[in-house]
């Protein structure tokens, strides 16, 4: 049985965190900090969470317990950085949840994120765990979360990679995420007024989660042309992806069906459907959907992921369920 | 001053043009027909035209009068087809809204419509007009109006094809519908409760449309490898396309900008933008927003319109306008 | 441990209740049965329930097992009253979640719904139960579970008009409700195209949820004027009721809000809240949320639940839990 | 032919108000102004009106020319107050869209609007002007303009308690507006992730329309009970409203109907219909829409407009245009 405690409780994604830790069956203890909420009760600040869950008390992040199994950062990129590095040694197990230790390369955080990252001793010892393609966690002290958008794309992508990969000449993909990926921010772009019944791709060409996806389809072998494009859609949660890819010979439906259904034989939370994804089959779980479509040389391949659980909290713990031991689907069928 | 005919008045296109042609300064005599809503007023189909405009008759399509200088007919494609042979005879210019007369490539139709076409002669001297590319109708007597999806992506891509055609190895257009595209057909996926807080892509790898922007991207010389895919979003009007394009050598942010500023000097309709376009700045207007964005060997260009305005009613207005030699935009500045 | 059997599976109530049940502690043994969809697996009705619940198969109704102790019917109104006829003898509970057995005066079946109640045993023997007000099931062999308006509209009112009956003028409801409600029917109204962006009020002066709350208003004394107007929003789920009384004398913010505190005290389900509810805080749970706020002879009560969940398929299953003397939450607190 | 500034063009209802006046054919002149957006282009401030108007530049508020024949004034309660009586003396006619002039009674403002109002000669002198009930302007130069509540309110009300006063017992209204009421105010209940698929109540009991209301209410002779509650609705623009009244003896419908036609004969912009509105039927329209239901002693009257034409800048254009003596839609049908 473990003791849990969750940095950053205040967010959308903190939301998440609260209900699906408070009902896990292996965890007896959970703790809740954060700075501008603390000293708040969880009622005060999710007032929807009213006898769902206990009205626990919200602490200041600096009175940290010592006596926490998994400590889950849930902060913005940037900021979480200082807080891991300060409570590394306070737990055995800090699950980052933040983009701050998904790149290997140091120098890519000046170019995608805009600074200068120190810590290089907890970048290359953090484990960056895609949890439906990782199940190794040798003396990892540090998981991070991967990104909502690559979690998403990479997912779709990789088995054909590992397949085929000489045969690709480019990748495509364009993404597109409900606004909950932004949390609450107060910007005008984000407001009801100006988001409903619209669309809108925004950084374009320097989107901070393109280097992340490159990494991982690299580690595959990937080396061809890629692009990713991201898009702010008018829907609370959810991420759809649809990447294209042109290859020298043409491929096979049927090979690509069963490579894709072999590939993820195992992985519970990737279902393969002969249908494109819907963001409405996928919301509120941990699923990922994922279709290939081909027609003679190229390959349309799309995901989709609920930003908030698969892409966030749900990846979270089942990266903890999967670090322990447990069925990986623990404490992650209903929410 | 103008007499003209609409064939299909009930749907969502048959009532912009209503509002736009019953404001029209060159038009005089306007008259309604339908099928299934033939012997009512056009009240009764339309509540919210109101004191709008007049609250004529809507006729039985046989009773077409040969007094008009104009027909439009905005008929489901398939439908179409029969309708436009039929009344060719009773005018001097059919403008067809429907996918009929699109494509010049007669065994396409068999293909990407899944219907035989019979009617070569029509085809053969149908004048496709994407209006912002063409002014020119000598001895036309039927304009195709370009599809919703074609109009956004074509108008989009021209100038760079024109330009760079030699160094483009692959584009992969994603693009993105309101549901008023697809009319008020009674599908379960076109529900509220199915499409809101939805997205998916459809029709992946076989979207009729496709060949239709191939026609276009082939006649400025494009011969390397394309790919359309379309996705149901949920907002009610507007068409948003996203494509990439990898280059041979890298092309440079500036000459971009200047090349299609240049190419659209004359176009009123067309803005380009230094900012990915959004739905909400073109919804119920006929411009189409434009944005190049290169990083390195690869452009990302945006564009958006209102499928059912740009990309239907109002351009075909527009071609009107032009064959007449009006000023393009006249009729067309408010809805 | 039960065994339950599901007529009616292919709805949105039919799908939570399947998510309810199948994963209710007591629940060991689930069969669905459904007509349209017969033969068919939950997987093909419900592509969103792989992996979540295992795909069992879809039986005829008319194949039902005698072996279940609990059958639920989410049937429409009229189509349910001889399914359960049928299916009494077979079973020692049935909850049926239309509308065939909720008034007890039969006449008024034909002014509201607009068909002659035969049932007339059947009727008086249904127990009416809003399971947040009833514990009792002396001898129950049909519970009839209250409708969505109902339930958020009662639940409301019935503190102060046991309270303060005497001094009540008048009650007028508005409420409003999301458009699952309507279930999946292909009417252009239910149209994405239609209703998003949309609202406005329907069967004014006629909706069939009046006599069903005006009949458990008078149960508790009252008999002054009432009034009921329902109106559709743009939202998927969620009832939201805001009703007006006017009173003889004035009275009290603070025994107001005592006296709700009181009466719910026990009510799990029930939270009295010092600001007006958010249909965001009670999506997808079992909560009904209601606020009280009086100014001089006048007060505001509103209340907010979800449709799907505390108005159909969750109060069932917590009428099931009370009937069975299992806590009430049990198998409700996620979904 | 007129010479128009527009003071706060920054906002939902500027962007109106420049559409419409920029287009309107007794306009020759207009001039922009604002404090925040001071010295950018309208371009700048509002990208989607390019090439729709020009792109003249927003001068300070207190570079006012004194040329102009009307200003409107576009600000914030408690703003425009000050910025009123500063240029009273500049202009023939100021016509205010805040609520700063609209209630007679200076004390109401501190009840429910929370300031003192210091300009009793002001708030005497200003013309309240509900452009469908009012067509007197005597040595008027300043016309406050109603607010989008009492507009779609106090239109649905004025002819049954002109005819019926006497027998109303209690008129209850319950209201929902679309978010563009609040502007682009960055509040987190205004954001997309926050109000999507959300409703709720607010400022019950305490909205400051209500006194609004009232005031046009006693005008034509109600002294019964009243009450006013506002709601947030997740849609972009529109008012919807539905009162219900209870009445002492019978009413008849045929009558009501009569009443109401007759009432509203010569009013362009107010339709009165056989069926409830729908807010997707007057949006971006100057009409209100409204019908009148009666059972028995009770009667449901529901309205709707657009918040931001009738219940802002149309209206406002409406009271120039009839102050002026044209016609009440000039430049009022299209947007």
């Amino acid at each position: 049985m473990l003791s849990v405690g969750i940095i950053g409780s205040s967010g959308y994604t903190g939301k998440y965190l609260i209900k699906i830790l408070s009902k896990h069956p292996y965890v007896e203890e959970i703790k809740y900090y954060a700075n501008a909420n603390a000293g708040k009760t969880l009622y005060e600040v999710h007032p929807e969470l009213k006898n769902v869950v206990p009205n626990d008390s919200i602490y200041p992040a600096d009175q940290l317990s010592v006596n926490h199994d998994v400590i889950f950062t849930a902060l913005p990129h940037g900021v979480s950085i200082d807080m891991v590095k300060n409570i590394m040694n306070k737990t055995s197990l800090v699950i980052d949840l933040s983009g701050d230790f998904r790149l290997k390369n140091k120098d890519l955080y000046l170019e995608w994120y805009g600074y200068e990252h120190k810590e290089k001793y907890l970048l290359k010892n953090a484990k960056y765990s895609l949890a439906d393609l990782n199940h190794q966690f040798d003396n990892t002290k540090l998981i991070s979360n991967p990104g909502c958008y690559p979690t998403a794309v990479t997912l779709s992508l990789i088995p054909i990679i590992k397949a085929y990969n000489d045969r690709i000449k480019t990748i495509s993909t364009s993404a597109y995420s409900g606004v909950s990926g932004a949390g609450k921010k107060l910007k005008e772009e984000y407001l009801f007024g100006e988001l409903h019944d619209n669309l809108f791709a925004y950084k374009v060409n320097e989107h901070q989660h393109e280097p992340e996806i490159l990494q991982s389809l690299k580690e595959y072998g990937f080396n061809s042309s890629y692009s990713f494009t991201a898009h702010l859609i008018p829907v609370f949660s959810g991420i759809y992806s649809t990447s294209v890819l042109f290859v020298e010979d043409d491929l096979n439906q049927t090979e690509l069906d069963d490579l894709y259904r072999d590939f993820y034989s195992k992985s519970f939370f990737v279902r393969i459907n002969s249908e494109p994804p819907a963001l409405k089959n996928i919301r509120m779980t941990n699923f990922c959907d994922i279709n290939v479509n081909v027609r003679g040389n190229r390959i349309v391949i799309t995901s989709a992921i609920d930003n908030l659980i698969k892409g966030a909290a749900g990846q979270a713990v089942q990266n903890m369920n999967q670090y322990y031991g447990f069925t990986s689907s623990t404490g992650l069928l209903s929410f």
